[in-house]
């Protein structure tokens, strides 16, 4: 049975409260859960996590035991060179997801130093791009077994 | 009924032929065959466009009728305006995928300059970039109906 | 008895039905036409070209009899080294038109390949950009005769 | 009646004990008690935050109940996005204030990510930065009733 | 009855007197006469103002009761701050003309800090700029009102 | 008895007239009665200055008798190494004021050549700027003394 | 027996009769003409070909059964990624002639991104850039056999 | 009796069990052991400290006691500024190590922004590089004395 | 007999006033009357013309009948395209002189925009600046002659 | 009869034993075995010259009575205005070498100082870009004969 | 019995009678009988070069039968790519050494182009970084063998 | 009896003989006499040195017992940090001089890392350059004594 981590970045507790026209309407709990629902049927073990705090999120990473993670990374994003070091090295798939598209707003968003040691990475469908983040990290853990 | 363009850039016409450590044994045939499943099995007409000319896929998208557009630029990512002037011309979604992760590859290919006008991108997961794409601007479309 | 040649760059064909806030209601017909009237009552030829692909534009510049060019290179203005070194081995003036004001839009517009190759630019005037374009390219024909 | 929430960012703690001849001799508990008079003598609640984590700051401000924020983010001021996009998300007035003139400084101390989102800067007037602060905090908050 | 400013930068009272490989033999009462002469003929008020100093095309601009500008803004093209905010601040057409192609000279001279709160711009066709920039601003004028 | 110079760089003799949403409706009267309202309160002389020139400017700070300089140097911020040097050469303080937040508009505007030699810098807070700026300027030459 | 294919980028079939300062009087049929006869000593077969479509030499390069491949890829060496992937995917060695010194004229030439994916480079040597390309290829593919 | 504090940045305490090949088989607890070893030789007391937040060292070199610091920052070294302003603050020798050669990896690994502040920097040697820093730092604090 | 201008740029008139560890105990009277005699003893006529105004000296130079002119620029030396571009339409010698080594000093003083078009510059030597600049400007002149 | 001046620059002499995956097992007594006796079969007179020292090969350079110069500049390619100003100020043709694709290697080996000034230069063919490129030379002496 | 070469570069024949307050009174001859001693005890062979020739250094590196190499580049370190080249030619551990902290200098000293090929770098410790630079290449040669 | 050492860089021994229209006819001979003469007219010893070598111009630097220096560098002007740290070292007055004006010339050669660390710098007079130079020294070495 495959487990996956779940991780959710700064601020992103907020979410359906806060800059609506940006982010949308739905809440960190209503992707959870929808995430959860698929994991349910796929027979997946599924954890979440969100921090505001760069270590948590090091710390989390470093010490999982799950065979792939889903992360948005919020703000750390553009800045965090821990949690790249820490998904680096880790040796099992990893995919960036983003609610916006990170390429359509302020110029220092269109850089990520997380994703060159994610897989992959989905940006601007927002509830979306973790739903399909969701399946493709099952991808990537099936044709890794 | 819904309809949809998928364009495949340079190149791409040879895929699973070539540089399969980047790229991947699928052909665009194989691509192209399963996206034309889905869309079957939901209802939806399906073009298949591929060229290596920017003005071919410039006047396509400029005289499609379709809702909604799946994009792979290829090597057009990084430099076409024409493409991204065409894209932002045409009030319908879009969604740009890439077979590989280009935020891993050379620092020129991390800059798309379509992406800032396409609904959102998808990139690292070969095939399936494409079939989360197709599922990515089909929720697009539905949301806008 | 003079003859000149009016290019349209990508996406110009469909001027009119297209972000009507930036680049009005005026087609690229009722241009050419306008165009067409003035170089009638001039006793000037005037041929008229619109390609979305680089290479057309290339290779008209280079087999043109036309004795001097008026140009709308569109998104090409950005990107495009074979139109610039095909008008630059023209022996003829050029003049670089643009419907926008390109200064006051994205950064990556501020900067014309083309312009300077180019007689002259004019800027941000619409339709009228044509217009004062067609007279300034014959201003310079004349002088040159 | 008013609230206002106010935070010291890393290393403020040790003000007045430290760098002297940059920061001064005021403690954070004599800026306080500064801030607190003035804040009892126009009946408002004050609120006192101090972190050196980023994560903290970023919560504090999430889930703060203020009409206001005065914060000195000091070495977050130059990296923190995730700090900025708190107080972006945040639909209230905020003020920036430096103990130190940071423009007079090393030069990657003049580049704020997080002024974009403040309403407003003061820099370069050691205690009387947060007193000045308080103040035109206090100017947007009832500007705003 | 519309009523028209017309301002000439420094260096521009030499004009046809220097470098005139580059300016060509117009001097600025050559200029200032043909624009008259058009200006009559349309029932158009003209003012006639040319100036060294930043600061008196800034008052200039600030106090004129003008329906619209005609500037050559010469060397502060590419370093007034002050006359862009002048511009900018009022609220009615300006043309920015250059009598040589700046983007075919040095480096530095490609890049103007008016052109993005001018109306558009018009470069490379000697007195011809003064004379299209003057229709283009009737233009501007005329369907403003 | 202590005496100020109150500098206010171009444009601002138009303030209240004009693109009120950026910087509000006060006049700059409005502001130097504020100012000089509060210095007779304190006993302080005060002189107002303002010009577009930064000729007239540099001269101004160079002969003033002042114990000090509130300066909101407008369009010359982001320009001026005359005004720079003038207020560097200068023993004493000098407080720079900006009615907008200069860092949450264009890029260009968040750069000041002033600041580094200014005592300090207030931005953000409108008519309050100069109001708070008045203040620090006064704090300033109190524990200078 | 080899084949190789010998592809002239965009403006270079009017070779000989533009800029004769800069690329000489040779034609392309002149420099065609000398490689067959080598060609030909060599028992050698040589496909000529020549496109200002970016497309056209994507597509070319994307079919052919040549053992290497000579190109010239004129303006598109400064600016196409489509090309340089088509020779990348290719796995047979390739050479990039270039008649000028491309080094000794604007800064923008002396990038080339075709370059990195060549096997090696020419450049400088008018018509005989192509002799030595001709036999730097065969070298480079008899050293593969 | 001398006393220093030694600090792991993030993701160090999986030392030994991730990407070997760059960091080697040593874990945190060995490079403890061998500190601790020479520092008892020495009669030094040694207080380790291992954490992923940035905040936690922030405060834990605000609060120490200690005669020196050791610290290797891992991905904080070219990030935190925070971590930078803690050393700067507290006047004593300070030694920046790293197990691997930061100048032989990625562009962005090259730039320490804590070395300004560190006495010295030692990179590239695994263990040894903490073994030299140890006694590098010894040297200091004697020579401070 | 030869004419020559002597122009001093902003803030020299306090020379001997200001900051004399940069620039020396020395008047600008004092330069001027050193100068004079020189030029006496020459029998060359001398103009002196100190002004903080660009418009200022761009007028004087661009009136002038002199044969030569001895230039310190000053802040316009960094900023001013106007007083290069009146320096350039003028067919005679300049020399630009600094009291002070501008390469020894903040960064943005090691560019000057006049010096491209000056003959030449001498920068570093207080006082024998200008007088070794006077001597130089002479011998241009001679030479010229 | 010709002669010519074949340069080696630093490193060169090790040619063969070292780093043979980059530069092949070539000794440069091989290359220069070939030269000469192409040099031989042609009736040119070859002279040979390595040396690590920049100033050696400027002065080689400076006092070389030959008809031309084939240099490979290898480290100092990307370093020595020296050198280029030593070439520049011979009227010789020149031809710039390159064992390896300096194009497919680090960033900073992209940028050569020396081909600006060279007649042309040839890179990527191991051994045989000497032999083309003392071709190539003898090319250019014979056309300017 | 390992043998190690120890090289000074540029200006460091003078070390202990120049610039004091940076580099310490200990002279070259200093460290090298420090060395020599350590290198004793260890039964290890040393040889001690100095030289303010790029080029001497690169032929002793390239000649040199030594186990290891400890450098301190001086100069060099920010320019030399001809010593880099040196360096990676040979297969030898290497060691480059600063006598002060360079990344607590001048921006230009922050740059090495000689640490991405050497083992590791040690900076800030005067005398003590050629003594820990011995220790850390004795580790690096031990490992090794 | 004061001593002076005249330094020429790179390539200034064939001066007169090259590049006339740049550096004009004088020798070196001929600038060394003039210098000379005046030299002994004020009692002064003279020492000329002319190198091609980076490190003999350092080494002659650092063992002079010359009282200043007065230095062409050449193309050493733009990258011989070496040069730079020998004359850094030396506590006496020296006088950069260039024959051409450089910052009339190509980019790179507006950079002068000489420059920061030299008294002063004249630039642009030829022959002259030296003269001025030689009295610019002299006024330093009198003002220190």
């Amino acid at each position: 049975m495959s487990k996956i981590l779940v991780i959710h970045g700064p601020n992103l507790d907020l979410l359906g409260n806060r800059e609506k026209d940006i982010y949308g309407t739905d809440t960190m709990d209503d992707i959870n859960s929808e995430i959860k629902n698929m994991a349910d049927a796929d027979g997946v073990e599924c954890e979440f996590f969100q921090s505001s705090h760069e270590g948590d999120i090091v710390d989390k990473i470093g010490k999982t035991q799950a065979d792939g993670i889903l992360i948005n990374p919020a703000a750390y994003t553009h800045t965090s060179v821990a949690i790249r070091d820490a998904l680096s090295a880790k040796d099992i798939p990893s995919v960036e997801v983003h609610l916006s598209n990170i390429y359509a707003r302020e110029e220092f968003r269109h850089k990520s130093v997380i994703a060159p040691v994610a897989t992959g990475q989905i940006s601007g469908f927002g509830k979306n791009s973790y739903i399909f983040g969701y399946k493709a990290l099952m991808g990537c853990i099936s044709s890794k077994k």
